[in-house]
């Protein structure tokens, strides 16, 4: 039984229904379902649990050969005024979460990272794994630090781990309004009728992975037995820039989105895309759903265009 | 003036006496301080503060310019069975202790990192800073976080700092009966008249330096303004097997140590010797006591040999 912690969030719907078809027997663990029914229809158990609790995340644990850990407790959105508030509230539980994985005999731990946040200022482009880790943001420094706990484990016991540096996916189940990144941020602007806001010039580059992608990744790192104590970016290696996810969303609608527009906050040439030829050559992975059909689908998930 | 909190330890006393011989105004400051005299009769500042304690870090912070950050409340005995107290009892009091910093307008933090626990298992030899960095315990884990919140501080706000991997100190005011390190196990057994334990072979080697050149170290660190940022090896660059140590120690006593051999607990090779070569091009410093020197100067402070 694969165990998805966070299991009932935009990534956790996506890969538990990915993992279903499959033929794989899984458990959800949330903290609250909102929509129990997908879950139900597609044959996945559901258990309420929350990392901060001991008790109820022992239940969850039980019987499971594998966990997928999605939850992430601190957020991009913070900055860094709340450090020590976030190693309290995220640092600490996955640590223990950790802990009880090894107590419970799971074989592997996957752990979604962020491929956004963990290298700041990129050095070189694409970034590949071995890029330095410098983070500028409290989010960013507990996700590389909550790795590299999970590396003492893997060298300490008998539990593997595969980390998961994701770049900025987006897809069906995303949360648009206040939910994270350019995408889902631009679809609550057009479902809200407002305009959508541009820094600067527009050109800052961002590296988007269509949610299907990363589900396909995350199967791969559970299945290959060789890729134990490795690390991957997941992402879709190009940069797209505000303008270009603007204007590729306009067509799919066929019409002006409405744009203001703003000084930029910072001169710096700012662009990020993640190097993915570790993952095709050690995962046997790619993303397949292309950017255009990717948004496609989203919009049309959004209610947007027809499907 | 210089703040140098842990200043009443090994390293504190040691660092303390050398900044006030250059002529710097200085306040050590601990939780206690078993010599007071030493402090008032070479003229520094005394004040006693917790690092787990706010109020009281916060008094002994007020007026400082720089500070060196030698308190390490985790232990490198305790493995891995208290991870999370670790990161209650000594990651979170540190990065209160980099916000105060920081709030108070230090300018340099200077932090004693591990050169022995931070890398883990050697790839090369010497071990370059650009080594990977995968701590086998709680206790280098801990010294590594804490160097990447110091990043994290440096480039999100005016304060710079400086990350010291300090190899294996020994010298004058080192705790020798339940203290770190092979030396001070040696010279407790010959205090005791007990047999040395020798662990297999006795070839395993660690790289060792006496403690007035880690001063040296420190002293530059905090001078030099275009370090900051950055991070040191501060070791001898040089290998010294259990044997080496244990034969140069009775060379100097004049007389044989009692050796308890003991079956190895691992068949590893086991060495360990820091490349020091950014120390000697960037901080203009490197190391001037020889081996058999610190070792008699050590001898003569634990009264085993006259002065």
């Amino acid at each position: 039984m694969i165990g998805v912690f966070g299991g009932a969030g935009f990534l956790g719907k996506n890969v538990v229904t990915y993992l279903r078809a499959q033929g794989l027997q899984v458990r959800a663990v949330s903290r609250q379902f909102d929509d129990p029914d997908l879950f139900d229809r597609i044959g996945a158990e559901r258990v309420i649990a929350d990392l901060q609790d001991y008790e109820s995340l022992s239940r969850a644990m039980n019987g499971l050969s594998d966990v997928i850990q999605l939850v992430s407790t601190a957020s991009p959105g913070h900055g860094n005024t709340r450090l020590i508030r976030d190693i309290e509230t995220s640092l600490i539980p996955q640590v223990r979460f950790l802990e009880l994985c090894q107590g419970n005999g799971v074989a592997r731990v996957v752990f979604a990272s962020s491929g956004g946040t963990i290298y700041g200022k990129p050095q070189m482009l694409p970034i590949p794994e071995s890029h330095p880790t410098l983070p500028l943001s409290s989010y960013g420094l507990i996700k590389l630090v909550t790795e590299q706990y999970l590396k003492l484990f893997s060298q300490s016991f008998a539990m593997s781990h595969v980390a998961m540096r994701i770049s900025n996916p987006y897809g069906p189940y995303q949360r648009f309004k206040n939910g994270q990144g350019l995408i889902a941020n631009v679809i609550a602007h057009c479902l809200d009728g407002t305009p959508v806001p541009v820094y600067g010039d527009g050109l800052a580059e961002r590296d988007y992975i269509y949610v299907d992608d990363v589900s396909t990744a995350f199967y791969s790192a559970l299945r290959k037995s060789d890729v134990g104590g490795q690390t991957f970016n997941i992402g879709s290696g190009v940069g797209r820039s505000v303008i270009e996810v603007l204007d590729t969303i306009e067509h799919l609608m066929g019409k002006k989105i409405p744009r203001s527009h703003i000084p930029a906050r910072s001169t710096d040439v700012d662009r990020s895309m993640l190097d993915i030829s570790a993952a095709r050559d050690r995962l046997g992975w790619e993303p397949t759903v292309g950017f255009e059909e990717g948004l496609r689908r989203t919009l049309a998930f959004a209610g947007l265009i027809p499907d």
